[in-house]
């Protein structure tokens, strides 16, 4: 395997377990990297990786690297730094803002650190592909990526400084690339699955990515920070950002609804506050959002007053992004402070109105009164405010919940940790970038992209986040940094040089093997052994040696095998391979 | 080796030759490494490695973790963003000075992007190692490293982004360092003989890095920045930093000499306007710079006209740092105008004077007069200035050069490139950064430390540029990014299959082959690999499968040689494994 020596001594190696961890490890895969010697933290989000853990991101890189060779991408090496007018050339320096780590050098010119590299390779594909010959082509690197995180958390999960895999394929036509993408997901499959590590592969959105199409790879795990939304039948899933819901049914308006009512709500702004203030329930209230969009304009969103609005959705209803307005903006069209904004005569003071069909369903409700202080209740959708017209829409904005259902089937909630996302850029990048191939007819044609990420480090956590019990890591054998522990109990008797020789049988017939040749007692080697997560155990005890045995221990098995002795390599081997196709 | 598919067909890859090259491009490996399509340029001083050139990188890779891995050192990776606070801690943020790439993040820190990881790895040992019973440890990993350069030239031999194998070996006693060095030193050896590039170990000093004995590895071209300085038999090697010259014999001061007389040279600062101006030789003069260490002292240097100071000579003798003064220092101790600085009655007006072997040996000469416009003549050493005394040294502060002897030996000269350089730090980040060990009394013991680099890229771009003809790169196979080249002549009767067959059964033998399968006529395949300097080419023609033979050539051969095509396999294999031997 990639050049590794496929086993070491305990002694020879630095593998610092340690019991106490900081308080800021809050997930269990933090917690244990620490623990049990992976990683230690050199500042705010960012890593040294130790002999374990480096071992095993290295392992998870070869697996990567194997499966993107076989389905025929080609591995490059492009600069961490990059040249920001590439990104001001495709508008992505302000979409990254201040989580794009950048520099002035001595000569003056902005460099950033890559957060990813869709800019520069497009440069590079504007220059070396002249024909449709050389399509499709799909290059690949696996190399540091920077996000200057506001707040670095869940050890390497969520780090300013991080390993990526980043593939990007470009096609004259787009059936070239829907084959491609299809490649590459079905490359993501066989990765995940190398890596032994549990996934699921849902529809997601492009976001700032751009493009027409997406899948998000994600390991579910209640400490994931992505939320993924799935129907039980398994006919439709999708993340957070992407799930669509059925519209609720519309209400019928109440014959006999009151007129809308201003009631007083001093200093009482949010839907909390509002609901105790007015006895009412937030799913009996309206709150309007006020964005400003990336071209200018103002929009009002509404929205019921339990659902958040999904900014994926936002952007794609309106074709641009768009951000929450400033309090000015907020003041000048509400007419009040910030809290009190509510829809009725809204839509002449805004460019655009875009309702929730969660609000279009509710047939009285309470939402703000365009007055310092005041709400209005009584207030009934289509007959108070307007549910057409030139500047309003009633659509999908907002976060799926409990209890909504897709295709009339109930929609179900899963947590998880995003692991690889496959995109279908199109030509946002080339032809922002210039980057064009002569078609078989001699004409100029605009490359078509893909774009496939892979976070490595992601891997290696996530395998922990879902392998752990209380005394360490499980890990599966592909990418544990070592698949097999000797632990030989004392130096008495055979128990050295049989512990040696079952050492050197193993690593001679390819396996990883970590021998404990410390001068340790029984009690630190096994609970180390487990701490580091190594799948299968083989422990030489004297006692056990007398009667020609010894004994072997998967890390989930509750009690160790006896082997005899001149059967116990092959029979460790064979262990192993089966643990392996598991 | 390392997961790579060993093979590739040309029409599946992305090899884009080219015949132009930038202007920039002065030296033979960054011309070849742009016209072979093994990089492209970002921005200055940065390139994309494409897939071959990134394909042999990869090789160099392997083989510098073999032996690293086999000589028993650990590999880890540690973050690039390092808190700038460490590199003060040990005062090198100065020393690196505009050098360094640094930013400022969003909550108002300062990140230097890893120049190299004496610090950071100081601190993970500081952490890490309590106890001598867990020494040595050698700690390496490979990864990016950044110098904002100046002038960013020559490819990637001077960029501002690059590779770099950085180990730091932690010791708690000087034998257990000079064993590890000297390990270092045979692992570097056999690093550089299986690339197949010719080097030479030499003394070198150790400069910035501090420490007590360093070695560079340097493979000789004439079109390298370093300069080593070696006798004919080869007891004396070193860097031009670092060369010691025998003294040259003092002269007897003529007894008949006149006194020192003042000559109007108006205008006339330069040692080569003054000897124009008095007819004399730059060897007759004593030029005298004023320089100021980093701890406030005013030092002048005199050196004989033609002579170099050696800034690293300069600190050993200092035992500090120093720069050249400014010009309103030189000003006020020599009272005279930059370029009129002279020995005579200096030694009071400044700390300490330094003066060369060289110029104690003049029997008389010019100097500058301390006066502006002026210089003197007959100004003889001893006696118009003083060779000793409590602030005056003679010692050696210059560049060898032609003509100078060490041990009673000619000095040879030679232009190389630095691949590699290791290091006996001693305890100069240790002590900064508090790292120590408890000794076997239980004693805390300051960690003694080595360190030792390899540029990898150097080691591709020094291959090219020692191994390369008209034709194009000429490389050693194991770092070409292929070892053979299977080039079918045409798509006619059984050329293809035939082609195509050798290539399937080469890859079984474990050769990395590249098969030409592009539609394209034989010169531009020809041209192409020889262009690219895969080692061995096997050429499949109709003519000679007529005969039942195919053609094998060297890149070295000037003919092919005809192999029958029942042997033509095996015959391939034995004449690689033979290459790879050589």
């Amino acid at each position: 395997m990639d050049g590794y020596k496929t086993g070491m001594r305990y002694s020879k190696t630095l593998i610092p377990t340690v019991k106490e961890v900081p308080a800021e490890a809050e997930i269990p895969s933090h917690r244990l990297m620490i623990r049990a010697g992976y990683i230690r933290k050199l500042a705010s989000g960012t890593y040294t990786y130790l002999p374990l853990g480096w071992r095993s991101l290295r392992k998870i890189m070869q697996i990567v690297r194997e499966e993107m060779d076989a389905a025929g991408a080609l591995e490059i090496s492009m600069p961490i730094l990059q040249p920001i007018e590439l990104w001001q050339r495709t508008g992505r320096e302000a979409a990254y803002g201040p989580t794009m780590c950048k520099f002035e050098d001595r000569h003056g010119r902005i460099n950033a650190l890559a957060p990813t590299a869709e800019e520069v390779v497009t440069a590079v594909a504007a220059q070396e592909l002249k024909s449709y010959k050389q399509l499709p082509v799909n290059l690949y690197q696996i190399n540091t990526k920077f996000r200057d995180e506001f707040r670095p958390r869940f050890g390497v999960l969520r780090s300013r400084e991080f390993l990526m895999k980043d593939a990007y394929s470009f096609h004259a036509d787009p059936q070239s690339l829907e084959t491609e993408y299809r490649r590459m997901y079905d490359a993501y499959c066989r990765i995940f699955k190398r890596c032994g590590i549990p996934y699921v592969a849902v529809e997601a959105e492009t976001g700032e990515m751009g493009g027409s199409g997406s899948h998000q790879f994600t390991v579910p795990c209640e400490t994931g920070e992505d939320v993924i939304v799935y129907t039980a039948d398994g006919s439709y899933a999708a993340n957070i950002e992407k799930a669509a819901v059925d519209p609720l049914p519309r209400a019928t308006p109440p014959a006999d609804a009151p007129a809308p009512e201003p009631v007083h709500t001093p200093g009482v702004g949010s839907i909390e506050a509002v609901c105790a203030f007015l006895k009412t329930s937030p799913t009996e209230m309206i709150k309007t959002l006020i964005y400003s969009t990336t071209d200018g304009k103002v929009v009002a969103c509404l929205l019921r007053g339990d659902h958040e609005l999904n900014p994926e959705k936002l952007v794609q209803a309106l074709g641009s992004g768009a951000e929450l307005a400033a309090a000015d903006v907020i003041e000048r069209v509400s007419g009040a402070s910030v809290g009190f904004a509510g829809p009725l005569g809204l839509s002449e003071r805004v460019d655009r109105v875009l309702i929730d069909h969660a609000v279009a369903a509710l047939p009285i409700a309470v939402t703000g009164a365009n007055r310092t202080d005041y709400h209005t209740r009584n207030v009934v959708p289509g007959r108070d405010f307007a549910l057409e017209g030139p500047s309003v829409t009633v659509t999908d904005i907002r976060n799926a919940v409990e209890g909504d259902t897709y295709g009339g089937q109930t929609l179900l909630f899963k947590r998880g940790i995003e692991v690889g996302q496959v995109f279908k850029l199109g030509t946002k990048y080339s032809k922002a970038l210039d980057a064009a191939v002569l078609d078989e007819q001699g004409q100029p044609v605009t490359l078509l992209m893909g774009c496939y990420g892979i976070g490595i480090n992601r891997i290696l956590a996530s395998a922990i986040e879902v392998g752990n019990d209380k005394d360490g890591c499980v890990l599966p054998p592909a990418i544990a940094p070592y698949e097999i522990e000797v632990i030989p109990l004392g130096d008495t008797g055979d128990v050295p040089a049989t512990a040696e020789r079952i050492y050197e049988a193993l690593r001679a017939r390819g396996a990883d093997v970590l021998l404990d040749d410390r001068d340790a007692r029984p009690g630190v080697k096994f609970k180390d052994a487990d701490l580091i997560g190594i799948p299968l155990r083989v422990v030489v005890g004297e006692k056990s040696l007398k009667d020609g045995k010894v004994e072997v221990k998967r890390r989930t098995d509750a009690q160790p095998t006896l082997l005899p002795l001149d059967e116990a390599v092959e029979q460790v081997m064979a262990i192993l391979a089966e643990m392996k196709t598991a």
